[in-house]
């Protein structure tokens, strides 16, 4: 079998070692790494100090085949990566005429003129090979030396992600053919994880020894991913397949979808498939509900709009509720939730109304009603169905996972034909 | 003026490296020793292998005054911190009777019997001093050796935080009398990066040697960190208040507020001190934008409700645009913008009304109008406002910073009286 193929993560950045940033580029790099076969040995944070960043360079060099680093490239002068790697890949910095031609067109496309400050951001060292940066300012640079390769990105999370996916990923599996490694996500929702893992315990006993289980808990829902070490590719997929098909005979009501989608995709992929359409009517979810809908590319198929009633007269005056009901049952009822859902299928002219209604907190309890307490409904011509949750103290939590309900909520009863 | 006390922060776990788990834990830690005058120099992750964590071991005590390690104290056979520990200090591990105690209590409360596995919980290095766990299983450890000091404590974020706060940072201000340190956060939007720093230049040389400047870009904004180190934390204080004059000179529109609360935050404080009301339309950020706003609590204060009218149809018959605006100028639009503010104010009846509507992507676009074109809106009774934006051609991009520059056309906009 291949050998293999060891990463170390370094990332340089005070305002990580001061707390004021939470690291998440790591974490997705380590999955993305892990899936390309490239197993990550250590991760290491240094602030914004040349002789640290020296240290963790020489460090890292010695443990890994290959080091990914991110942060520290702004234009500024608090950003040291740069002249760091210039100094110990021993080369100078020079103006890159590529890189400035990219750079200036990034600015002139946005209609701003290019300051020196900018222009400085297209000095690479010129040892280095540039790695385009089709989304920022700051290009990455990959270096190679003995055998082992260096790769400096940008921290700007969604700047690293392309940069790794279009170019570095691809580039490092060239360069180091690591094992074939296959993973498959299953994609769970409505089970808490140790519900989950007491239903399929068997199934998970039965793995053979070159597949691994992980569950991955997520707001509201667990990942399942199985990860298979071997030299074919298609003979992995067709065993992990296989797996598949016997965890669904436990657990396939709970099973949304597979890979990367969220349930906002499956959801979607749904409507569109039905040809059906939706309207959203939410109060204590505040829009985040339709946000997850319409992060989705092309939801405009299915998604027609919603309303977020706030106040108590907005949900009376635009989207109709009845005065009664409000004062009899208040807004975090099961009698408002079914008007709201209702009344937002009506008004919209859609084939799904959907609602939500809670106390999202920290304010807003009752002794009935603790922060936490939130009803969700679905309704369209043929049944309309309620949900009342009891979710957590946190604010955020409750916003996120009301919203993830809601989309199961739709998965599980939108008609069968 | 006092030593600088140096910590390290060692994470161990597989489950990190492989990217199954992000690391919440040290972010919190370096806030908390921040706080305490302690600096984090370092952040690593090993995995579970003895040979990486004693290696991590000697190395963090070659840099650092202190070395808080986390994780690795689980009950199962892969937890390698405390034999680790034990051989790191040159001493046996050995059932510690105060330990046993408490871990036989923890059980018996829940009306648990203790197992074996359990019992080992209560072994300890000799050398080390116990740090008690209140609510859970594994104690930490403290240890000393030549005036360094090595903590141990749980991966169990809740477990870890509570021992820090009662027991480690008490303990290690004690041992060390650290220095103060004071940070101050200034945030700022709607300049990026470079043209920030161009425009701070001189201000920037010219601060004073114990003040250090850090950049930290968002999405759409900017916040500028100054740390000083010195004895007196009014001194600090004063000190970075009389430069923070100086900045506002300088940038003192771009600045919406200091520390930790973000944009949404201070539209939230302006409006509620203006006792003014807010309602949105939004189209292309498809409830983001009121996400954002109602993330904050308390915001019903304010905030009334909005409507994301989605579809064409929905824009005529739900908010009411008229069809030949849209026909005439279609939905990406002043003439349908100004429309959208406007007409959400009057059916909403608020003080204050927003639009949004643009090509989000990736479909949608025209020659005229390419991915990333958005155009926001604000109404009140005195004045509408547009500003046509050219964002990205990244979906998610473009609906958060569509958001949040809509937020800053409020705090630009909103009346002075």
């Amino acid at each position: 079998m291949t050998k293999i193929v060891l990463a170390e993560l370094l990332t340089i950045g005070d305002e990580i070692l001061y707390g004021q940033i939470v690291d998440t580029n790591s974490q997705w790099m380590s999955v993305e790494l892990s899936k390309a076969g490239i197993k990550v040995i250590r991760k290491t944070t240094v602030g914004d100090q040349e002789d640290e960043i020296m240290t963790a360079f020489a460090e890292a060099e010695k443990r890994a085949d290959i080091v990914l680093i991110t942060g520290g490239l702004g234009p500024t002068n608090d950003d040291l990566t740069k002249p760091c790697l210039a100094k110990y890949f021993n080369c100078e910095l020079k103006i890159h005429e590529e890189a400035l031609a990219e750079v200036t067109e990034f600015f002139k496309s946005r209609g701003r003129e290019l300051t020196e400050v900018n222009r400085q951001q297209a000095a690479l060292p010129v040892c280095c090979e540039k790695v385009t940066n089709v989304i920022g300012t700051a290009p990455g640079m990959w270096f190679e030396r003995n055998g082992k390769v260096f790769v400096s990105m940008p921290g700007v999370p969604h700047e690293m992600k392309r940069m790794m996916s279009d170019i570095v990923i691809p580039k490092l599996r060239k360069t180091f053919s690591p094992p074939t490694i296959h993973h498959k996500v299953i994609r769970t929702i409505g089970l808490g994880e140790s519900f989950l893992a007491e239903k399929i315990a068997d199934w998970e006993k039965a793995l053979p020894p070159h597949i691994k289980l992980a569950y991955l808990p997520g707001l509201g829902e667990v990942k399942l991913r199985l990860t298979s070490i071997g030299d074919s590719l298609p003979a992995l997929e067709a065993e992990a397949n296989m797996l598949t098909e016997k965890l669904k005979e436990r657990v396939g009501q709970f099973i949304y979808g597979y890979g990367e989608d969220p349930i906002e995709v499956a959801v979607g992929n749904l409507l569109r498939e039905k040809k059906l359409t939706l309207a959203v009517a939410e109060s204590c979810t505040g829009g985040y509900l339709s946000h997850l809908i319409t992060s989705v590319p092309g939801s405009s198929d299915y998604f027609l709009g919603s309303m977020v009633p706030y106040a108590y007269e907005i949900k009376m005056r635009q989207l109709g509720v009845k005065p009664e009901t409000l004062e009899k049952n208040g807004a975090v009822s099961e009698p408002t939730i079914i008007e709201m859902a209702n009344l937002v299928r009506a008004k919209f002219n859609t084939d799904i109304g959907v609602a939500t209604s809670g106390i999202a907190g920290p304010g807003g309890a009752t002794p009935e009603k603790p922060v936490g307490t939130v009803w969700i409904a679905y309704s369209d011509k043929h049944q309309t169905v309620t949900r009342k949750l009891q979710l957590s103290k946190d604010r955020q939590i409750n916003i996120k996972a009301a919203s993830i309900a809601a989309l199961n909520l739709i998965r599980l009863n939108v008609p069968k034909v």
